[in-house]
């Protein structure tokens, strides 16, 4: 397996696979790998000839109040795990080889960016795209997959290779989860085993909204009541950011449920924010 | 000579030039061609193995109040001059497959797209450093040519290829000038003889700055009357937007003349409006 630090060596190297017919995919993480991360970079094998991982914990989609300097971070392990699961190239960039002095053009997907997490985190969504896009030059791939659970990142940036004509297949893979449910995240590491499952109210809420619109219940109101019930009964001390009925693809906000209907919710716990999702109808 | 209107097709035909190991050029353009634009073709042709010569009229970087609609165009001839000057493809899409229904994605060079054009002509440079990374990514080409005429939008676009990483060697060529100095410019065709004659005007102007440059004059305020003063007893009507000192790299205004200062101008001569520049040092 390769790991290539230097920007302008992973371009030599996507532009040699290139000419040599080699299809490449490409999955962005921010390290700290886990079982959903190991499942794009599984899945991106079964695309593609050659699977690139990045690594970039990318310091300007934190806010400052954010959690940047304590996101975790373990190289060696990722080798490892990404080894495991079949990546041929480790992309791990420095921060100002990707924004040197005088850096100052970002790629805003406006409308789909102003809502849901994009309205709690002002400008988060404009730094997602733009490492995003610059990945895409630097790779140049044929393939790019995200996760699901992220999944208003996962949409922007789908608008994105299609508004900008990225000759790229967008993939979106389902979620994995722990066995009591919990969205599989870098975050979940913040948490202390008692705090951990506490941490498992906002599956348990996105499932009893699941079970609510299964039972032909169509009253939002009525179902965030519930959901918000489930969580301060699991973990009395969450702070709810939002919880949200909107469409799949446009994130437009729902009065009803129908189909396309997805539910997502942002929650803290003991100091950390999580977020969710799940499609309902 | 192909003509290609579809931008999968365009996609497909360069990802087959690559992988057969052709190296590409594209020169950007917007029709009605000039002996510019024809230099940059020819200069592609000896830079890469293919040309790509793209005409199109990008609506949203006009604002409401210009000259879009009348903006001229002749796609008959725009072919045969290409022919004749090299041309491998030429790129003709259609607005409503560059902009489909919910189009959203804009990139925004921030700094240098403040001043000069970009103060006189808001959303201007967003919309051109958008159409053009989108002609980037549909052609990924290896060279991307423009001319110097344009030089804050060459200026933009080559800091947004480089913020971006595009893998594109940027080249800026010199602009070309009728027999009397005027730069060429489609949009020269709006005048009538008679104001034709006027419009040296702007080139007259700048030469007068380089010769006082050259005398060591540095007040640029002094400078800048005489060009007004030039400018004035060619085209009593002409109305001057501004005239520009700055840092040829930066776009930083100069409070003096030095190394590098490139002086750029903006004048309406018959409710038309064109622009110019010339390196003084």
């Amino acid at each position: 397996m390769k790991i290539i630090r230097s920007v302008r060596q992973m371009q030599s190297h996507c532009r040699i696979l290139a000419a040599n017919g080699k299809s490449i995919a490409l999955v962005p993480t921010m390290g700290f790998l886990h079982e959903g991360h190991l499942s794009l970079i599984r899945k991106a094998g079964k695309l593609c000839d050659r699977v690139i991982t990045s690594i970039f914990v990318n310091p300007t989609q934190f806010a400052a109040n954010e959690d940047f300097s304590r996101y975790p971070r373990d190289e060696k392990s990722d080798l490892a795990k990404i080894k495991k699961a079949g990546g041929d190239v480790v992309f791990i960039p420095k921060a100002k080889d990707i924004y040197p002095d005088n850096f100052q053009t970002f790629v805003d997907v406006q409308k789909l960016t102003r809502t849901l997490e994009g309205n709690v985190r002002p400008g988060h969504f404009l730094a997602v795209a733009t490492i995003v896009a610059k990945l895409f030059n630097i790779t140049r791939p044929d393939v790019a997959i995200f996760g699901m659970k992220d999944y208003q990142q996962a949409i922007v940036l789908k608008q994105m290779t299609s508004d900008l004509n990225y000759p790229i297949r967008f993939v979106i893979a389902p979620t994995v989860r722990e066995k009591d449910g919990l969205a599989m995240s870098s975050r979940n590491s913040y948490f202390t085993t008692e705090q951990r499952k506490e941490a498992v109210c906002l599956y348990r809420a996105l499932r009893r909204a699941k079970v609510m619109a299964s039972e032909n219940i169509s009253d939002l109101n009525a179902i965030r009541t519930d959901m918000e019930r489930v969580i301060k009964s699991i973990c009395p001390t969450a702070e709810i950011d939002y919880i949200a009925f909107t469409d799949f693809e446009s994130l437009e906000p729902l009065m009803t449920i129908r189909k396309n209907c997805i539910c997502s919710l942002a929650v803290r716990l003991f100091n950390v924010r999580l977020i969710d999702n799940m499609k309902l109808l």
